[in-house]
């Protein structure tokens, strides 16, 4: 993802954030600290502490208060993403190796643990009670959509209300949540949180869409994991949901691919995903969330930052990886 | 356990925070909730809210307040069993399935999570910036304590500081911060929540060494899993450190049967460091932990309450289960 004009604005304080999160994953214990710096320094977009500062921008402003914000979300992101590698038996994430696979699955259990505890002790700094209220309900949300990840493996009647209802609480949640404890930290009235908060979930939705749609189109290279590896692992996501609807052969091809069927090729279904309609039909979708999401920040204030994140929705609108 | 009179006083609080702990586990997502669920009914000794209460009993004790602060405690308590028992692919705790045998590691992770989260969103309860502090930090601890534990593992040359550590991070800090918490969230001053923290810390202690006491002494029925558990999965408690320590053939064995020789019994183990003066040894630095407990108590003012504490501790140091 090359960063865009808006990005250059905020670069000297997302090189804060990222300091700060180097120091935040720092212990005592060499292989938790080891584990969590080889987490870190795997980089990864930090769109949730981009949110977080570009949503403060509606309030005063303060760094050295937002970072705190900022670098608790990545690291509820990042624990998230540990322990999902633990349940997924990951080898690969961002084209690294994982915690579980570098280390074990013990040693990438208690990193994940040790990721959202710090989280909260991060949070902690801002005195806010709220701030916890809202995070713990994001936590319990990610798990319960993890939950209803797992439920829904496998299962090949599911609709598309479902996998929304999924991704939502997968993802779109704690983008929101970024956005309204952004504006939070900096003090932006409660009527405009609301409005921050619903841009994000609906940013977050569409976010989630195009991800998925990579997964089908992005290379190895691009994805840093195989194409398709979603399907792979039993979850079915908004293009191959649409394609299946569509094509009940294609179904009986993508059940016996996951059921461990050496003889039906993914690149196969890869292509005949493509050529259903799905990418088209979840592009669209995804386009649709991006509108609301405009939408959401009518009438709001200072122009330069509502400006900001019209920029960067419509950024992820078209990213290519 | 049987409840001693100080319980019986606390009882109906107990209760209440019984009433509390079922309500937090609730959640709209039906696996999650049962999961939850039955970990809860599984019991326990609910020390951690026992602590609580009675710490608060020094302050301006309002079970209202203080109800969050002890749930909060045992939802700590109990995710972190049920990441322990993926970590080490447990069947039964407390004589009953574990949520990984049950239904499986993926349940039993993201249960974990989410009661971690649930423990957050009730301590935001008391809308206080340092139960956050205090909580996330017990928390890391926790996890450093768990990667410390891996560590040691299989490590035959560990002395006894090392265990001491271990169970200082695994153990005693949680009950030390119950402790604390319990007497902050009363808003007893500063100096008595210190004397009450190190009173829980050696509490917690004398704790932990009595029950690696009883992993091998106890029966079956009355541990709830097999005797000698510990050593079958190489963690090397204080009994058979030090009759390793003192028997070099005894060592041998030891670590034989943790590599899986089928040819050595657990059973002669057990009886080895039985007849080692293993026991009596960890029983006497139990016993020191708990002098050093009533010792923190020292100058306490409210008689009743430390009376309580006095009896709680003393109990511990003679439960036979």
């Amino acid at each position: 993802m090359r960063l865009p004009d808006f990005y250059l604005v905020l670069k000297s304080d997302i090189e804060k954030i990222e300091h700060e999160l180097e120091k935040s994953v720092a212990t005592e214990q060499p292989v938790l600290n080891k584990a969590a710096l080889h987490l870190l320094q795997a980089g990864g977009k930090r769109i949730r502490p981009i949110f977080v500062l570009l949503c403060a921008k509606f309030g005063a402003y303060d760094i050295e208060k937002v970072k705190h914000i900022a670098s608790a979300l990545e690291m509820i992101h990042m624990g998230s993403l540990v322990h999902d590698d633990v349940i997924d038996d990951a080898e690969l994430r961002r084209g690294r190796q994982t915690i579980k696979a570098k280390w074990d699955n013990r040693v990438a259990m208690y990193t994940g643990d040790f990721l959202f505890a710090r989280a909260v002790e991060k949070a902690s700094f801002l005195q806010n009670g709220e701030v916890h209220q809202i995070l713990s309900k994001a936590m319990i949300d990610m798990c319960v959509g993890e939950i209803e990840q797992i439920r829904d493996q496998f299962n090949w009647q599911q609709h598309l209300k479902t996998y929304l209802r999924r991704i939502k609480r997968k993802t779109a949640l704690l983008i929101a949540v970024s956005c309204q404890l952004g504006a939070l930290s900096a003090d932006v009235p409660p009527s405009i949180q609301r409005q921050l908060y619903y841009y994000g979930y609906n940013v977050g939705m569409s976010f989630q869409i195009m991800d998925d749609v990579l997964d089908f189109i992005g290379t190895e290279e691009e994805l840093g994991k195989p194409a398709g590896s979603d399907l792979l692992q039993g979850n079915i996501t908004l293009p191959a949901l649409y394609a299946m609807q569509k094509d009940d052969e294609l179904k009986k091809e993508v059940i016996r691919l996951a059921n461990g069927d050496e003889v039906v090729s993914v690149r196969a279904i890869i292509e005949k995903v493509k050529t259903s309609g799905g990418i088209e039909y979840a592009k669209k979708l995804s386009k649709k969330y991006l509108d609301k999401a405009y939408d959401s920040l009518d009438g709001l204030p200072n122009r330069s930052a509502k400006k900001s994140l019209v920029t960067i929705a419509s950024y992820i609108g078209k990213r290519t990886y």
